[in-house]
């Protein structure tokens, strides 16, 4: 059902989500609770995959583009918990979207960048898509991604 | 009870918290666990509602004010946990504070900013309102606030 | 068990960890979810202990440094999981790090410092040891830290 929803938005999840860059997993469950690690928005389908998106938002990239990665960053983690939990609509509720965006110090449009995200997850999910949030500046981050996102998602 | 041990310590909570600036909700409880979204140290009974204290800490305000700002945090945690719950007596514990300050890449007094916000839960809470922390420097907060503070408690 | 395996990996887990520098505790658990503070590299056995590596990683100090400073956030944290829970063998899983890197806005390499952090876990305790991660870049940390680790673990 969810999926459904989904492919309506004209959305498409992948498959094959990125990897972790290190010795961690996509997501851990425990009890009724998924952490979802950190995404950054790798594009998978291109060749070889990338980054998308790089630099700061604000600066070196657009707001939009910004906005753009973010979303980015959403589709990974749901295709991640797609291939976690076998199906979506395994998911009672989103808990918690902690959003990191790279931007310079003088940057104060965090909750734009990250309100994407939180957007994309109400589209979906409905009541169930909305969740307790923070969202900061972080000076870097990895890669150069712009936007880093992770989420507690309770099954 | 806690409520007056509030009231006894001259601290007013507010009946109406401040709003989320996005589409994300001020707390999402799941199973015995209540997440608190990113607090940010608006004053909702100024007309009309601002954030009272602004910029990094140690360079465009004091740690004093970088304190007031925390503690009013705090404060606003404690309201929308008032809201959520029905009585802040329903808070077994806290578990997990995460307190973002705002500054430059030079400033090392996180915690001296930070224990404003845990002091005050455990002046109020007493052994229940010792918790886990995490206190770290962004490089930029949302709407230029000094500190950003997140919660999780136990009810 | 565990310990055994630290013992041959030739690690030495601290008898008294970092004492907080504020009013909040090491560890708190919740049902069956530890929550471990933010550790930073303190060195316990030196006299006075002390924050054994300072700076922002590649600039301050060198990537090396800073990943041996991660490895010390972990024993730390996991000396302190063994006062808390009497034994390591009582952990079921990690289930979440976050790694907060004290560095540049230009610095890239978050991941390379973090999976120190993550390698160690899951040489001690193998596929309990992987976890959901998150690492970025702060741009200044308590007491000048290179580095900052929290820890979600299952027992």
């Amino acid at each position: 059902m969810i999926e459904n929803k989904i492919s309506s938005l004209g959305i498409r999840l992948f498959d094959t989500p990125p990897v972790s860059a290190g010795s961690y997993i996509p997501i851990v469950i425990t009890g009724n609770l998924a952490f979802i690690s950190g995404q950054i928005p790798i594009e998978v389908d291109s060749i070889p995959p990338k980054v998308k998106f790089k630099g700061k938002v604000g600066k070196d990239i657009s707001l939009e583009d910004g906005q753009k990665a973010a979303r980015l960053c959403t589709i990974n983690a749901l295709s991640h918990l797609r291939n976690a939990l076998g199906s979506l609509d395994r998911i009672k509720k989103f808990v918690k979207v902690s959003g990191f965006v790279n931007c310079d110090p003088s940057f104060t449009e965090h909750s734009k960048v990250i309100n994407e995200a939180s957007d994309l997850l109400v589209h979906i999910f409905g009541e169930k898509g909305r969740h307790a949030r923070i969202a900061l500046g972080a000076s870097s981050l990895p890669l150069n991604s712009p936007v880093e996102i992770e989420f507690i998602v309770e099954i």
